[in-house]
C-alpha cells in the first residue's frame, strides 16, 4: 500500500491548522507508521484570506465543504467545522454517500445524530472515526472500543470539560465566587461563544453520551442525560466540601443498571485525594471500569490545538493503515435502544442547610432525614451570627429519591432559611 | 466475516485461565464486537490434571505447545507460557512459520528477541500483538502505536512493576525497612520465583525496552537499559525524601537525545503531589509525552488475572476484526539500530551524606560540590548524636557526570562516613 491517502480538510480553525501542521512537519514519520504517505488534497473554510499559522497555499481551495466532501481526489473527509446541524452534517452525509471515510471532532453531531450516521456509514461501507470528539488528546474512544472490548463495562466516568474544571479549581485556589471566575474565563477566551455549552454541562454531556453508546452497546442518547451545570456551585460549597475532604467536580457518569441506562452530568463531590479530586485546571480525566480490567484512569489535555490534532491524526493514520471499525464498536443495527433511567444508584450525599437558630431546630432536621430513610455519617454546625447557622451533613449511602423527599420536606419544618443545597458524593 | 476465529492457548496459569473465563462468559459480546465468534480450539499446559478455575474439558488438549502452534485448526496462537527462551520462543516461531497470528504477554521475549520476531512475522505475513506484555490492563501499547502515531514522542516514563511499588509504598506507610517488606511481599506471593526480576528492575526494564522501541522507532534494546533495582532504597531515604516533598519510585524513563537513546530504570524521586508520586500499592502508571499531545497519563492494574486477560483479549479481538499492525508500529526493516546513550539529560539530584561532626566539615562538602559544578537548591542537616550528622542535599539541575564526579570526590574529604547516597529527581 504505497498509494497516498488523500485528505480533504473542512474547517481551518485551531484544530484544522493543528492537523495541517502535523502533516507538514511529520510527513516521513506518518508515511512510515501508516505504511503510505498521508497527503492533503484540498481544504475548505469560511474565510480563505484569513491569516493562518500554516501555509495552506499548496492545497486546492474548495469554497464549499459539501463540494469538498464529494471530490473524487479525496479519500477521507476530515470535518472540523462543528455544530450538530448545517454544513457539518450535510458535508459528512455527502462524504459517506460518495464513498469517503470520515474523521470528525464533532461531539454534538455524534451525540445527537450518531445512530443515523453510523447507519449511513455502514450502508456505504465507510467508517466514521471521532477520537477527537471526546476529551481531546486522551485516547478514550480507542481504549473503550478496542482495549476494553473484552470487558463488560460497569461504569464510565469523567471530567470532560476543561473550562468547568478550570473555573471550579480557580474558585477554590483564589477564593473567588463563581461569577468572578466566569468573567476571568471569558476574558481568557476559555468559553464557547455560547457559554452555556460549557458551564451548563452540554458539551460534556455530548461526550458522555458518545462514551455511553460505545460502553453499553446502545444508541447515543444525549436527550436522556440528566444535566446540571456548574452555575449554582458556590464558593461556600467548595470551601465546606474541602473542609470535609472533598473537591467539587463537574462529573459525568454513565452506568447500566437493572432499570436501564443512567447518564448524569452534574457537580459532584469526590475525595480530595482521589485521581479525580486531584485534577487541576483545564486537564481532563476519564475513568473506565470493566469487569475484567478493573479501573483504568486516563488523563491529559482535553482541548487545544496539539492534543486535539493528535487525536484527529490517530484516526487518519488508523484509516491509512487499513483499520476499519464499526462506529460505536459494533454493527449499528445491533445497538440497543437504551431505556433511560433516572439516577437510582445509591450514593452518599452532601447537604448544606441554613438553620434558623431556635431550640429544637436541629432535631426537626434530623427527624425529616430519619423519616426519609436517610442516616447521617457526619454533621458539622458552624459558628454563626444573625440568628442562623450553616449546617453541613454528609449522609450514609442513600437513594436520590430519599434525598429528594428530604429536600422537599425540609422547608416545611420552618427551621430552614432558603433552599437546602444537595450534591452527590460519587464513589470513585 | 462470520467465520469463527479459532484460538490455541498455550499456558493455563492465572492469565491463561483468565482468558478462558472471559471467552466463556462473554461469547455473545465478543462476537458482536469482533464481527465473528471467538472460539478456543485447543489448549496446552504443563499439567493437564491440575485443578483449574475454569472448565477446559471442552477444548482439545495438546501436550506440546509447539504442536499446538502448528495445528491446522488454529488461526491465532496465544502464548502465555513466558520466558525469553525455550518453549515459548520455539512455539511462537512455529506459529508464525505455519501461518498463524500470535498474541503474547511475554515481555522478556519481546524485549530480547523482538526484532527477530518482528522480522519473522513480516516475512510470514502474520502479526504479533502483545498488549499484555506491558503494564497489564493499561492500554499502553495501543496508545503508543496508534493513538500517538501522529506525534514525535519526547519521553516515555512509568512505574511498571507493581511489586516494587507495593514494597516502596508499604515501607513508607508502615515505616518498615526494605528487608521486612520484601519478606512480607514474598509471603503474599507478590514476588516472581526469581525475585531479582522484580526488585532488580529486570521485569520493568523489559517493558521499558518494548515501549522505547515503539516510541522511537528503534529495535528493542533491553541490553542497553541502565538498570538499578530497589534493593538499596532505605527507609531512611524514603522518610527524608518525604520530608522534602518527594516519593521514591522505581521509575523507567526512555528518551531520545542528540547523543542517542537513553533508557534507565532506577529508584527516582518524584514530587509527592504528582500523579506518579501519588501512585500507591501495586498500581501501574505510564506517562507518554508527544510533541502534539503533550502529556498523557495512563493508570491501572499492572498485573493480575482480569487486567492481564483483558489486554490479551483486546489483541485477540483486534485480530478478529481484521486489524493488522506492524509489530513495533512500523516495518521491522525500518526500525533503527539505536545508539545507546548513557544518561546525560540533566536533572536535580538528592544526596544523603553522613557528615562527621568537626569544624569545617560542611565547607569541605560544599567545596567538592562547587568544584563539580553542582549548585545546591536546598540543604538540611539533621540533629545528631555520636559524632555524625545526616545531611540532605537537593541540587539544582546538574548532569549525571557532575554527580558522579562529586560522589567520587566526597570520601576524599575525610568528613564523610560511609558511601553518599544519590538519587535522581526525575522531572514529571
Amino acid at each position: 500500500m504505497t498509494t497516498p491517502l488523500r485528505l480533504g480538510i473542512a474547517g481551518l480553525g485551531t484544530v484544522g491548522i493543528g492537523v495541517v501542521k502535523i502533516i507538514q512537519a511529520h510527513a516521513d514519520l506518518l508515511a512510515l507508521r501508516s505504511g503510505r504517505p498521508v497527503e492533503i488534497t484540498a481544504v475548505s473554510a469560511r474565510d480563505r484570506g484569513r491569516n493562518r499559522d500554516a501555509d495552506i497555499s499548496r492545497y486546492q481551495w474548495e469554497p464549499s465543504a459539501v463540494d469538498l466532501a464529494r471530490r473524487e481526489d479525496v479519500d477521507v473527509f476530515v470535518e472540523l467545522i462543528g455544530g450538530d446541524e448545517g454544513v457539518a452534517r450535510e458535508a459528512i452525509e455527502a462524504a459517506l454517500a460518495s464513498g469517503k471515510d470520515v474523521v470528525t471532532a464533532n461531539k454534538a453531531l455524534l451525540a445527537i445524530h450518531g445512530q443515523a450516521l453510523a447507519e449511513a456509514a455502514e450502508a456505504a461501507g465507510r467508517v466514521i472515526r471521532f477520537e477527537a470528539a471526546v476529551a481531546g488528546g486522551i485516547p478514550v474512544i480507542k481504549t473503550l472500543t478496542e482495549s476494553l472490548a473484552g470487558n463488560r463495562i460497569r461504569r464510565v466516568m469523567g471530567v470532560m470539560n476543561g473550562t468547568c474544571n478550570y473555573i471550579l479549581t480557580r474558585m477554590q485556589s483564589a477564593g473567588l465566587p463563581y461569577e468572578a471566575v466566569f468573567e476571568e474565563a471569558r476574558a481568557l477566551g476559555y468559553l464557547e461563544a455560547d457559554p452555556t455549552l460549557d458551564v451548563g454541562g452540554i458539551d460534556a454531556s455530548h461526550k458522555l453520551a458518545i462514551l455511553a453508546a460505545i460502553a453499553f452497546g446502545s444508541r447515543p442518547a444525549f436527550d436522556a442525560v440528566e444535566i446540571e451545570g456548574i452555575e449554582r456551585v458556590s464558593i461556600d460549597d467548595i470551601n465546606r466540601a474541602a473542609d470535609m475532604g472533598y473537591r467539587i467536580k463537574l462529573l459525568g457518569v454513565a452506568q447500566m443498571t437493572g432499570r436501564g441506562l443512567e447518564q448524569r452530568m452534574s457537580p459532584c463531590l469526590v475525595p480530595a485525594d482521589s485521581p479525580l479530586g486531584q485534577l487541576e485546571g483545564g486537564t481532563n480525566m476519564v475513568v473506565l471500569e470493566g469487569d475484567a480490567v478493573g479501573q483504568i484512569v486516563l488523563r491529559g489535555a482535553g482541548a487545544g490545538e496539539g492534543p486535539t490534532a493528535s487525536a484527529v491524526m490517530s484516526d487518519i493514520i488508523e484509516i491509512a493503515r487499513g483499520v476499519r471499525l464499526p462506529t460505536f464498536g459494533q454493527p449499528a443495527a445491533a445497538l440497543a435502544r437504551p431505556t433511560p433511567a433516572r439516577t437510582a444508584v445509591p450514593a452518599a450525599y452532601y447537604l448544606r442547610l441554613t438553620l434558623i437558630d431556635k431550640p429544637g431546630a436541629l432535631a426537626k432536621v434530623a427527624t425529616v432525614l430519619g423519616d426519609s430513610g436517610i442516616s447521617v455519617d457526619r454533621m458539622r454546625q458552624y459558628g454563626h451570627a444573625a440568628g442562623t447557622a450553616p449546617v453541613l451533613i454528609v449522609t450514609h449511602k442513600t437513594t436520590p429519591d430519599a434525598i429528594d423527599h428530604a429536600i422537599a420536606a425540609l422547608p416545611g419544618t420552618g427551621v430552614i432559611e432558603g433552599e437546602p443545597v444537595e450534591l452527590r458524593i460519587e464513589e470513585v
